[in-house]
């Protein structure tokens, strides 16, 4: 039944020889990669608002030049980042770049940070795109559909986890259509605003939503830095094309430099652009983000109305394609650092569907989790997010630069500068995020950071042992086994265990014994009573158990056996009875798994198990 | 470890010998049996008023006549009872009394009614419990506390499951105290208004919290009948003497009727007085009962003070006892229907500590279950509570009158009298709480009682299936092994595999084969390049995997190999590395377990684990 319903959600294996990569023209990858940084549009202007309004009011004006700084930090990241592109056509995420240049130490540092981040992506994404959904069900006048925020991205989440789990690859267009009508729906919001506000003078936004000004707060140095700091989530998603250069059609760095380019140009137009709409009409925010800043300006420019629901769904769209983006990545981050043996190897294989299925799986529940902790409030989720992006940029545009020094290929030392003066900007913004936004989340990425590296090391150096340990190298030939002793437990005497007793007889024909434990004294009185007839003429021991426990008098007679026999090889004998269906094993005290557990785990035993299937 | 902390939290294990139960007096057993029942009185005035109040403040008057008539129900269902505990001096809980006398169904009905009785037990009455500290709080200027009421309520549980776990017999003193204090707080309580009252008039209850007065309802019929069905709740508990009559010093049955008539004087007291102040001086409930109505009466009449601080601390602790109680019945009656087999028989066996563990979890867990899905708000429970009582108690009641008329013993005609108005009067209750309180919460008990019967049926059906098929009545003698064949699954050349090589050498001397899936093609050629020098000569077969399954081919060659040999014994070596410390087993693709299961399951294959323990 299990099965069954794997196969209608996921669909059929599908052959290993018929994994292949789709390789994108210039226009489709700007679609596919930049639906990540693109649509953080749609909450950076509200994230630095959130933070400028509790300054008061009039504090919002201060949006704008924050705006510009977070728009110069923005073409500088990018500008470093062509320089990554260019010199790893294979592809360089932060992991590999930082690994390479920097050691093993900061490449796992670049890997937890941006682990953390994918999952961050996920929560932030859809957590914004059901924002977008139910602030245009507000202007329709039914603000209630709030309360069904968290329901409503668990089920994105869950659809978007299940379409990565199919892994059918979808055609480029297919994220084409969100993302072009996302830039559209932006771009012709800013020109038409700018020319209508021009003519006739901007409208301010009527409020549906009360906005949320706790105004207590000092305006000062602390509260720009603090909104600047809120702003810079702008930036997440921008390195998705340097992760991804193998997909550009040749020349791939060449194609994907340019596309990089395009994108950096239309974040930073659209950004402004949507900063300088809302401090002009007036938006501001409100709590729990029930009407989004964006959601307000639109539908003060345009009117609710049709053009109004298409920036809306667009952005929902946009949103849960940028999502879908983290589906991509995470597995294969995880596949990668799988494969270097950081992670558990189950990450390393691929599904039925030739997907890293258990990748997509733990992304799903993690974000499904932070969506459920945070009640799907993208804005309150932001925090968190910036400080792995930072992290990871800081550590991959160092990278870069240790990485010039070391080739010197042409133009090294202007590289150098470009790289460099990214390293030292980002590397400031992660020390001002991590500062000013400490106590709102950010500590818990900057525990768990370290904690990750952690876990990433104690794996590597199990699998090291463990190699080791198993490596015949050092291997002495095995002793042949001389003679088996068997001893079989027994439950009781019935059908089901005749076929263990006769097995054990033709497996250990010198030395084989029955065992009873004796928990209920009645029962144990019928075992020996039928033994006679029905004990296959094995020797029957009973043991007593005052404590009523199973296991401890066996592994005691094992030990005991064990000592005797010293040269013989010892098996010890099973019977299970398997139920006909998988339900009613919990009807069952499950002793047979319970002493295997012990005997394996204590005392490294060889276990038979001789299964008696029932029919019914 | 997790055997240490086990020991640390529940204790050493208890020798069976040990098993014996306390003879308690009639005052001591007044305490531990009765608090369950008094404990009602704490909530029961509270529920009516919060269903009058929707009729507007004036509709609390209605209050006194609804208790009154919850008054005569609960003597008349006292003195049904007082004959039950008399016809079973061994004990005669709601299952054996309509199991016995009415038929399997009906006991059945009763029993999946008391299950649910007891896991609301808990959660209504830890609730309660935390709304009587929580409300203590509030009137010393601290209503934040509520904020943490489901938090603080899982502690109480965790507690309360953790005593019971350990088992240790705790003195009958142990109970009395809070009992007892519970008495004296409500009747010192009762007698000091009165008087004081009489002599200086009633103060009106002042209202820290306001009261919440949606009065949006009509005062009709409907309402008050829904207000009585609410007051109902004050029957809850008082069936737990005849449950344990055996705890009784001799006579037992006399000791117990005399306790009984006791309990049900000072239930009536207790419930009459507190309905009657809560009148008298207006106290009116409010949302989530923030604070209390018995908090506001106490406050009230002894002023915010030590004798109030008595009354709310005695009222926690009772209620605390209360939940104990469900504690020892639950586990009770989940091993009788155990051993009847109509639930697992996991639930038939004495723990460690000689006491049933797993009926203990399952209470635990699924109260802490309802309370945090009605975030501790006993009010808010209420609804779904009484219906399952009601249920058992028209049951046992009709029990009893069945039984008179089949025994006729002496005076039988007065007895069927008393029982059978009893009968009546409870499940006259029965449908109207059914009724009234369907919409509230009631339908998911009516729909849940039936859930449990098709439970118990199913579970039955299988166990007398399973024992049919062990029956050795209509075994025949098990045919001898005659050869043995082995299939060796490795999955690389290793130390790990090389036991198992010689294992299967020595166990299938004549037919033995080893066989390998190709997941990865690399791997595979090391595999079959080393495999001439370790191993052990036996012949190695590559299978291929074009989906990346290891189970798929593996089966089809078992299937294979099967119809070649029909008339050996087929056993398949599984080579298992044990890693030193159970979490590295995360760290492990599951292969060794997966196989089993589906050999097991598919196949009913004999399947021998040989463990490689590796050192670090």
């Amino acid at each position: 039944m299990a099965s069954s319903l794997k196969r209608l959600l996921i669909g059929k294996p599908i052959a290993t020889e018929r994994h292949q990569q789709e390789r994108l023209g210039r226009r489709t990858a700007l679609a596919v990669f930049s639906a990540d940084a693109l649509s953080s549009v749609s909450y950076a202007t509200e994230a630095i608002l959130t933070v400028l309004i509790l300054g008061g009011a009039l504090a919002l004006g201060f949006s704008l030049p924050i705006g510009l700084a977070v728009a110069f930090l923005l073409i500088m990241v990018g500008l470093s980042y062509r320089q990554t592109i260019r010199s790893y056509p294979q592809g360089g995420g932060a992991y590999i770049v930082s690994r390479e240049n920097l050691g093993e130490l900061p490449g796992l540092v670049a890997a937890g940070a941006l682990m953390i981040d994918y999952v961050l992506t996920v929560a932030v994404s859809i957590s914004a795109g059901v924002a977008a959904i139910t602030s245009l069900a507000s202007t329709w006048g039914h603000p209630e559909l709030r309360a069904f925020a968290v329901p409503l991205a668990l089920v994105f989440i869950a659809v978007v986890s299940l379409s990565n789990l199919r892994g059918t690859k979808e055609s480029g267009t297919f994220f084409a259509i969100p993302t072009y009508a996302f830039i559209a729906g932006i771009m012709g919001l800013i020109g038409y605003a700018l020319i209508h506000d021009f003519i006739q003078g901007a409208d301010p936004v009527v409020h549906i939503i009360p906005p949320d000004i706790p105004a207590d707060q000092a305006l000062g140095v602390w509260l720009l830095l603090r909104a600047f700091a809120a702003g810079c989530i702008a930036l997440t998603g921008i390195e998705a094309i340097s992760d991804g250069v193998q997909a550009f059609k040749p020349p791939e760095g060449k194609n994907a430099a340019t596309t990089m380019t395009a994108m950096i140009l239309l974040l930073v137009t659209m950004f402004l652009g949507i900063t300088y709409l809302a401090y002009l009409h007036g938006a501001m925010p409100n709590l729990n983000s029930q009407e989004t800043v964006i959601s307000q300006v639109a539908r003060t420019v345009f009117g609710v109305g049709p053009a109004y629901t298409f920036v809306q769904v667009a952005t929902a769209l946009i949103l849960i394609i940028a999502a879908n983006t983290a589906f991509a990545d995470f597995p294969r981050l995880a596949s990668f650092l799988s494969r270097d043996r950081f992670l558990p190897r189950q990450f390393a294989s691929r599904g039925d569907r030739l997907v890293f299925s258990n990748g997509i799986l733990v992304l799903g529940l993690s974000s499904a989790l932070l969506v459920v902790m945070f009640q799907a409030n993208a804005i309150a989720l932001l925090p968190l997010y910036a400080i792995g992006v930072f992290t990871s940029f800081t550590l991959s545009q160092a990278g870069m630069v240790v990485r010039y020094i070391r080739l010197q290929p042409a133009g090294w030392q202007r590289s150098i500068l470009i790289s460099g003066i990214g390293a030292i900007l980002t590397a400031t913004v992660m020390v001002v995020l991590a500062i000013t936004k400490f106590v709102h989340g950010a500590w818990a990425v900057i525990v768990l950071i370290p904690l990750m590296v952690l876990g990433f090391k104690t794996i590597h150096r199990h699998y090291v042992r463990v190699a080791d340990q198993l490596s015949l190298s050092t291997a002495a030939r095995p002793r042949p086994v001389r003679r088996i002793t068997a001893i079989v437990l027994v439950s009781g005497i019935h059908k089901g265990t005749l076929p263990a007793l006769e097995l054990a007889k033709a497996l250990a024909p010198d030395n084989v014994t029955a065992v009873y434990v004796n928990l209920d004294q009645e029962q144990g009185e019928r075992v020996r009573a039928r033994w006679s007839e029905w004990g296959c003429e094995i020797p029957l021991v009973i043991l007593d158990s005052p404590y009523r426990s199973l296991v401890t008098p066996l592994l005691k007679y094992v030990d005991e056996i064990e000592g005797r026999y010293r040269d013989d090889h010892m098996l010890i004998v099973l019977p299970e009875f398997i139920p006909s269906r998988w339900w009613q094993n919990l009807l069952h005290n499950q002793t047979g798994m319970l002493l295997r557990t012990a005997l394996m785990f204590r005392k490294g035993k060889t276990v038979i198990s001789v299964p008696y299937k029932l029919e019914r």
